[in-house]
């Protein structure tokens, strides 16, 4: 536990909660490295970029950038609404699906509840669930899948408030079948809300993806524009969730956060469609290259509805020598570090050429 | 109180939160309205917008924005510490002064805490102290001012963990002489924090503005780029505080929350001193303007060392009349809605033309 400065008030949660983050930037690898990354390929960034129609409308928002945005984001939500066939009350914008997680698990886990998440899935969760004092209860992947069945489980016998689940997952790449989500979706309890991240529901078979229906209140859909969108910079994403839950952040949210210009890059990018389209198939290419790279140098490459592919080393250690040997070549990747998915090294699918390097540092450490 | 679905497991705290947000933006305005608004003097934005050298960063940032920004933030913080001479631990980055208003409230005045501030103050800090279950205790406002020595004898028989001031003041525009400030900084009890928000700082006469001293735990001093800087839109600010402070934070805030573009735009406008310069220069002129106009048609500018004028109209109603026929000829105002600050009227320093424009239907209103 860090000590404080002994005058300071803080609130007995706060004191008590251990000194660790997230996630590790790459930008303080570097710093810490003393040398850039040639190839940023560790936090599943889209190295395609935005699309020209986004660029122009983000530099044309620079004009109006000393007003504050909108707070309502609401020319943003009817598109998002009219997108997904949904109510503008039934969209909710955040600086990025991070803030929303933050936001809902203040709303409904507290000191006393308890929230369900897959042992070794997205760290940020976590660090909300402890930031806000409930209790984390992990259920084990099972054959590189999250576990649905025994997450409902065990958030029908811990009581848990709040269930999440991603899907596509992060950080194996893997995605249920439809059939397992609805039947998930309907099992829900009551008083308890399942938060679907879909950051990579752009990249997963559509026919996987089970339709929206914010009229129930124990689901909430969570999407991104950080991903096949481009633009996890510019921090915007957004919940599909029933009314009353949208409402309910309009009391505990940070009104002014979704900043102007990523407004605007949104909007415009909802309407490039073939942009996206495109983005879509250039990273199946990506992930095909390297599973054929993988298999040449004897790794398995597990099936992905991402864009980035988890490398299974057979073992943590090769996992961990590998991720070193990819670093020491100045490539930025990352790895799980729990048991059983610390065996696998996680690679974005990042441009043609940058592929090119990656595949070359992979063949170069397996061969040493 | 809010009715939400009976399924959802709402914390108590959130759940009893009243529907009401700290403002209502200028668009949702228009929308209600269903016409646009000619001038925004309403939400005391830097009509003389960003700097060349601001935008020409902004428009860079624009090849990464598909990449996170740095969660450390970390090279902003170096210039930020070299600039005011403290130490980059010694620096917190948010997104705007909102956010880490929120993130303080969360840390320091939970329930069964008390948070002390002005009567008609910035709305946004009690919306975080009801959000985060602490009560509020109020001073009046005395001659225009915030009255410090009062706040300081509230917050100590409160026994307040947390004490607000923002000086220069918003909605009124006035500030503290530095021994006012020297005195009550030196004062404040243990296990209680001032926040200090100095939004407006850089409008405001050097010699009233107090030494930073980021060693004293029990005093934060807040600033942002929305102002002077012109980039309210992007989202940042930033606390000069404690470093056990600052690293505090670092256990509860959205580590990717501040954007990267306005990161960028940051970075750059700390290097543009003649712009920032030139900017509190015309905004000089401007309210030297609007008190000679007001002076004219019979109001008293209240004298502001901010980027905006408080019309003191003599009365609620009279203000109330004045802020109508400012906003039926489409021009965006806000005026305090509770006494004695509600004879006043706010009204931003805009660009020269638009000051025209405002001036008009100041003499036409005082006219019908």
């Amino acid at each position: 536990m860090p000590e404080y400065h002994a005058d300071l008030p803080l609130v007995d949660l706060v004191r008590r909660l251990p000194s660790n983050v997230p996630f590790v930037g790459p930008e303080a690898l570097e710093r810490q490295r003393g040398r850039a990354f040639r190839v940023r390929a560790g936090a599943n960034e889209s190295s395609f970029g935005i699309s020209p129609a986004v660029r122009a409308a983000m530099t044309a928002a620079l004009d109006n950038v000393h007003c504050y945005n909108d707070p309502e984001g609401y020319e943003l939500r009817c598109a998002l609404a009219a997108k997904h066939g949904v109510d503008v009350a039934e969209i909710a914008l955040g600086s990025g699906i991070d803030d929303l997680l933050g936001l809902f698990v203040r709303a409904f886990a507290g000191p006393g509840d308890c929230a369900v998440t897959s042992l070794g899935a997205y760290p940020t969760f976590n660090y909300h669930v402890a930031g806000y004092g409930s209790e984390l209860k992990t259920v084990p992947y099972r054959d590189n899948h999250e576990d649905a069945p025994a997450l409902l489980d065990a958030a029908a016998s811990a009581g848990a408030s709040l269930l999440y689940l991603a899907n596509p997952d992060n950080p194996m790449g893997t995605w249920q079948r439809q059939e397992t989500l609805t039947v998930l979706m309907a099992s829900i309890p009551a008083h308890c809300v399942l938060l679907l991240d879909e950051a990579y529901v752009d990249l997963a078979p559509p026919a996987d993806i089970p339709p929206l229906d914010p009229s129930n209140p124990r689901v909430v859909r969570l999407r991104t524009f950080s991903k096949v969108y481009g633009m996890a910079g510019s921090r915007i994403g957004y919940a599909i969730a029933h009314r009353d839950i949208v409402a309910m952040l309009d009391k505990i949210r940070n009104h002014f956060g979704v900043n102007r210009i990523a407004q605007s890059g949104a909007l415009a990018a909802l309407q490039d469609i073939e942009f996206v389209q495109d983005v879509v198939r250039q990273v199946a290419v990506g992930r095909d290259e390297y599973a054929s790279a993988a298999a040449d140098v004897g790794l398995r490459a597990i099936p992905s509805a991402t864009n980035f592919v988890a490398l299974d080393a057979g073992s943590s250690e090769r996992a961990e020598a590998l991720m070193a040997a990819l670093l020491g070549r100045d490539i930025f990747v990352r790895k799980p570090s729990l048991a059983p998915l610390d065996r696998c090294v996680r690679i974005t699918v990042v441009l043609p050429e940058e592929r090119k390097v990656v595949i070359e540092a992979l063949r170069a450490a397996l061969r040493s």
